[in-house]
């Protein structure tokens, strides 16, 4: 195996980079300035020191508790349930919410052998036990796994007095077609249709 | 900036790799093993000393001349001339090609200020008045900048005694619907149309 198989090898383990564009990579990394080839390996090979979960909410940070955790400027009452840290900055560049996070680790997957025991709600339930949250916001994906992970903290959370539960809105992506939307987003916007 | 963006940022000039997939492979990399991460790392910062144009034929080799350049079971009398070196990979891994290559480095783009002179036609003509070549197919990309210097190729070459020419054949992809044909595709196919 030549070397840059080899390295389209290691690429195509990536998400998102299927066996051609590992090898549009690799090809590409011949061409490239030497200076961004030793930049991207450095940083490949430093983002694990340098970033770890954080111990509060459980997002990838450079410091722990990680700056929304700390942030005096936040809304306590409110917690967002995400499925992945990622979710957290996509949440966060939205510039629609200013509450806390705690991120789950991932969603409910009988399938690929993913319980509830795989995920953080040991530290989610610990978490509103001594905290001062009045609303809960369930940010998990709207697929099969988000959906029954869902259930799941809708019903483990249902006997604490006080807490209003909610979960984000299914339906039409803003700027889409009817005519391109799949069966089960019509579905979903159907159902969720929000009357005048 | 934090460490993720950071990677996601340099990631993100990878080719097919927009902000969106730089930044999950940024989030996926916090989470592979180190090992993953440090043989990535490796990979990147080596494949440039280890990997090299073929001083003949054009196309990245880790011998010079390079293995197809060398292998005397090869057809020295067609020659296959390609835009970059990944095409020659594509055309061996087809199976259906056995003669040699010459890659030009790229395609005439007037818009993006690539002109004949920024292309290996010297050694293209070096090695057609040196060689033993009675066939040349073109293989440029079936684009705007292929079409010109397919031209520009067929110019060049056409006062050369006993040399056949020729260039890939374009038209519809096999397996392909012909309601999903772009209409250039299908305006090819129908002109290149094979008679019984």
């Amino acid at each position: 195996m030549t070397a840059i198989d080899n390295l389209a090898k290691t690429l195509s383990k990536l998400p998102g980079v299927g066996p051609k564009s590992a090898a549009r990579i690799a090809f590409h990394l011949v061409r490239t300035p030497s200076e961004y080839n030793a930049l991207l390996a450095q940083n490949i090979a430093e983002i694990k020191d340098k970033v770890r979960p954080c111990s509060i909410c459980g997002s990838y940070t450079e410091t722990d508790p990680c700056p929304v955790c700390t942030d005096p400027g936040r809304d306590r009452t409110v917690l967002c349930i995400v499925e992945q840290p990622q979710d957290v900055i996509t949440i966060q560049n939205s510039g629609a919410y200013n509450g806390l996070f705690h991120v789950l680790g991932g969603a409910i997957n009988p399938l690929n052998s993913v319980g509830p025991e795989d995920l953080d709600f040991a530290g989610l339930v610990k978490r509103i036990e001594g905290g001062d949250f009045s609303e809960i916001i369930i940010a998990t994906n709207p697929t099969e796994e988000g959906d029954t992970t869902a259930l799941y903290i809708r019903h483990m959370l249902k006997d604490y007095p006080g807490l209003s539960l909610s979960r984000l809105a299914a339906g039409l992506p803003i700027g889409g077609d009817l005519e391109f939307a799949d069966r089960s987003t019509l579905v979903r916007s159907l159902r969720g249709r929000v009357r005048y």
